[in-house]
């Protein structure tokens, strides 16, 4: 159904706006997506619950409300939004079912964030497992960071204990560390493994470091570390490359 | 000397806050950077003119203006700024000297440009190209994302024939391209050589891809392309792996 709304009070629009603060994402499992080529990856993935823009969208089967600039400004978190702002599901985490899978512990920088779901996502891993006190990929810059990547992954929450025990579902757990690891092109290949990166400051958690089965680093000089989408992204191209 | 400062209408404070914008940064050969952990990477390149800071820092040998926190915020580009933010001199430009030479084609995203200064000093490149065209190295977000790596490296500046006429001094080309590309993975290393990367959205320039000697693609699926720091990062790693 397309409505029209003219209000900024107007009910939609209120809840809505609330969606900008993660708290609120949380307790409705929605998010906002704004812009046309998200819009697009997000329909794709059945994402969609309701949309808002200014002017009607062609074959969508969500409900359209079609609203002037300035609520467009009062939902986006760009300064120059394009005419569109959807309102779109949290996924429900499903099980893990792949043989490799990504673990992000603690990543804190929503654009490394978004920047490591896509790079996921292009090295073909389908399932990514957060750590509960990483920034939320829900975050606007995030969403915009993973170019829609986010839409096409399960994402799953969960503690460091319970990344430990994936061993017991035969797991390999690859770690990045600068210390005590070995060259990242000498690491012999797995079959089933979780890759694991780390804080951008802390690194690695203490506890997965000393229950890893290997510790990897890429080789580098002139500067301490490399931003870790960038590291992450070596070491799936590493992990892919026969 | 250290001096005490506390109008906002002072000279100095005025001068440096119009370096916020890159037409000043252009005209006086100066730029702002915030922060203790930039700052001494700064002076250990030698690239401090004088700075701004709440109390005054010790073992420095450049002028420091003592000020308040308002001054400070009056400089400073984040939200919450440490108390420090100096005025460096941008290096002039020197000869190529190296083997391998980095060219960004009009990267526009200044934390992407941050970023891949960080990875390329990190691979050990020292000579970095910029086309005209791309986004400030002295914007506040490309020298926080590059953690002073800016500091470290040769930035020149040079157009797209000049590129190609480095032919002329024996370098080969090599242009990351979506395609008529190889698997950079099965690239036969070279000895001398530049490696191009493009803009976010378009990627390299026609005329460069017409004129490379070797054009290269990472081998992903699920998603149309990286992000062009991931990628540089990938490029180098394997351009540097035995």
């Amino acid at each position: 159904m397309i409505y029209k709304v003219t209000s900024k009070d107007n009910r939609r629009v209120v809840e809505a706006a609330k969606l900008k603060a993660i708290k609120y994402q949380k307790d409705s499992g929605l998010y906002l997506v704004e812009g046309f080529h998200l819009l697009e990856m997000a329909v794709k993935q059945n994402r969609v619950d309701y949309l808002f823009a200014i002017n009607p969208i062609e074959n969508q089967n969500v409900d359209q409300y079609i609203v002037n600039e300035c609520i467009i400004r009062k939902l986006a978190a760009s300064k120059n939004p394009q005419g569109v702002v959807a309102v779109c599901k949290i996924a429900k985490p499903l099980a893990l079912s792949s043989l490799r899978l990504l673990y992000l512990d603690d990543i804190s920088d929503p654009g490394n964030m978004g920047t490591i779901l896509r790079t996921a996502l292009a090295f073909g891993y389908r399932d990514i497992i957060l750590s509960p006190n990483c920034v939320s990929p829900y975050n606007d810059k995030a969403i915009s960071a993973s170019q829609g990547a986010i839409f096409a992954l399960n994402l799953v929450e969960m503690a460091h204990e319970e990344i430990i025990s994936l061993h017991n579902q035969g797991y390999k757990l690859i770690v990045t560390s600068l210390k005590d690891s070995v060259d990242l092109s000498n690491l012999t290949k797995k079959d089933k493994y979780v890759v694991i990166v780390g804080n951008e400051s802390r690194g690695v958690n203490s506890r997965l470091l000393e229950a890893s089965d290997d510790k990897v680093k890429i080789n580098i000089s002139g500067i301490d570390s490399l931003n870790v989408a960038v590291a992450t992204g070596i070491v799936l191209y590493e992990l892919n490359r026969k």
